[in-house]
């Protein structure tokens, strides 16, 4: 059986990621590339990077699908995507690494203000503002999986209080985990810099609207690494508009690139990251890909197993 | 023997001095301002900030003087201040805090590109760039005292490979040091971000400069959080219009306010901040203030004592 390379990717991603895996794999696994002629049958293991939907149909014998993404949103609403396979969303240490980086970057960029020393830059005002500590800075993070967590508890190392909330009840020893609808009440009436990792699922669509801007304290800001998904966009603009909230860090849009007409590009108030905040890298991913078709192959579990019916 | 209060506050910063400096200060000691009228020859202690030049002329009786800041490069050139006296600059946990929060602040802003994502956004461009890992971006931190240990410490901490460098040797274990002009030359030749807290003397006056901006890799940033007299601004702007350096962050200039026909305030490659990296906060460094003067009394050695010759 072959193991089949698939998504949207460039022939230089293709070619790194063959070679990247030819380090890892064992000599008699077969990989082959979507973009070549194959054996629809011989493939019991996909490796997918946002493929085009219908992208998975008929390969009658695909048992697992290992996604180089760590969000697995759009393969699971895929309906080309088999019943009753195995499918692993990637955990990668170093991806895990960059998404802590770029949310320590969006909320320090946040604390100290630097969004409003640029305006004032810009009209050539001096104007010192008051700064309080991150001692005084409650953060709320939403999700505390793999991503949630690891930013939750960094933050917290770095001195802020940590609010973290989840669906279903999480403990942790370095941060205030809440869950349910009465938990994130609770977290977000503090919650000066709410930062954003749920994974994207039938019950977090829209999960950042008005009900949930309107509980922040007024000012607050947002940091939306997660999905385009996660986020009811006029209700951020209106909330921006009337000032409850005072900044937007953005990664992640409904419609990717954002279109040209948008109005969060000139927005003064909305900083707009071109979905950098984590990629997935090769040179570490492939080793994490290769371990999981090994367990895959011995019948042992896999890392990041995806359940279809929670939706991550 | 009295203890007088002196600098550049409004009438508010005095009342808080006062109030702050009563909770921590013995019955016994007197408190004078110097918006009162008071008797000169009474004062033994002075608590200054950013003093007029001459303010501290004809004080007969003058025997300590503590800074309200941490830097005493401005006290020190103060023609009147007397010699052979007791000069304590502060050092006050909180205001090192504070530093190590803007520096973090600075540093992964100028390591996400946050600066070149604004300029895209503005431009409506979608476009990803390459993303180093902390671990794959050296960082240059000049000045290994009390903040600026503490921030390459923190940097290091974060996953940043650290590379301090201070005048005289000093020896780290969190940090790879360096000392001389040739370790400030081996220091230049890996660092990709620049982070000043060297204090101002006559050997570091002019230190960031044309020679120290061609040894830093081609793209490499800078973070001035020292003093406007670190910088030669027009070194700057040749290497920001060379693109030898690609960005700058400045939170202290030559002249404050920013003169509003100064080339900085809407350089796209400079962020000005208007001196806020670290304010003193009169809630914490009362109590720092307050030690210090306990111990002038006892003839114990104060904390932060400087040397004029040293020039901090």
């Amino acid at each position: 059986m072959s193991i089949l390379l698939l998504g949207e990717l460039s022939q230089e991603a293709y070619a790194t990621w063959r070679s990247q895996l030819s380090l890892h794999l064992p000599q008699n696994e077969q990989l082959v590339l979507a973009t070549q002629n194959y054996d629809r049958a011989a493939i019991d293991i996909a490796l997918v990077a946002n493929p085009p939907g219908g992208a998975l149909a008929n390969h009658p014998n695909l048992r697992f699908v290992q996604s180089l993404w760590a969000g697995v949103d759009r393969l699971l609403s895929d309906p080309s995507l088999p019943a009753n396979i195995t499918i692993a969303r990637l955990i990668d240490p170093a991806l895990t690494q960059a998404m802590v980086e770029c949310a320590i970057a969006s909320v320090f960029y946040l604390h100290r203000q630097i969004p409003v020393y640029r305006e004032q830059q810009a009209a050539g005002t001096w104007r010192q503002l008051p700064q309080p500590a991150t001692a005084n800075r409650p953060i709320g993070v939403l999700g505390l999986g793999q991503l949630g967590h690891a930013v939750a508890r960094t933050l917290a190392g770095l001195g802020f209080p940590v609010m973290g909330w989840s669906l279903a009840a999480r403990s942790s020893a370095d941060i205030e985990s809440y869950s349910g609808p009465d938990g994130l009440a609770m977290l977000l009436r503090r919650a000066e810099i709410l930062v954003n990792l749920l994974p994207l699922t039938a019950a977090t669509t829209g999960i950042l609207n008005e009900a949930v801007f309107a509980r922040v304290p007024t000012g607050a800001a947002l940091v939306n690494l997660g999905r385009g998904g996660h986020l009811v966009e006029e209700d951020l603009l209106t909330a921006l508009a009337t000032g409850q909230l005072s900044h937007a860090v953005l990664d992640a849009f409904s419609v990717e690139p954002l279109p040209a007409s948008h109005p969060f590009w000139l927005h003064p108030r909305i900083t707009v990251f071109p979905h950098v905040a984590a990629y997935t890298d090769p040179s570490t991913a492939a080793r994490v890909v290769a371990q999981n078709i090994a367990a895959f192959r011995a019948q042992r579990a896999v890392n990041g197993l995806v359940s279809p019916s929670r939706g991550y």
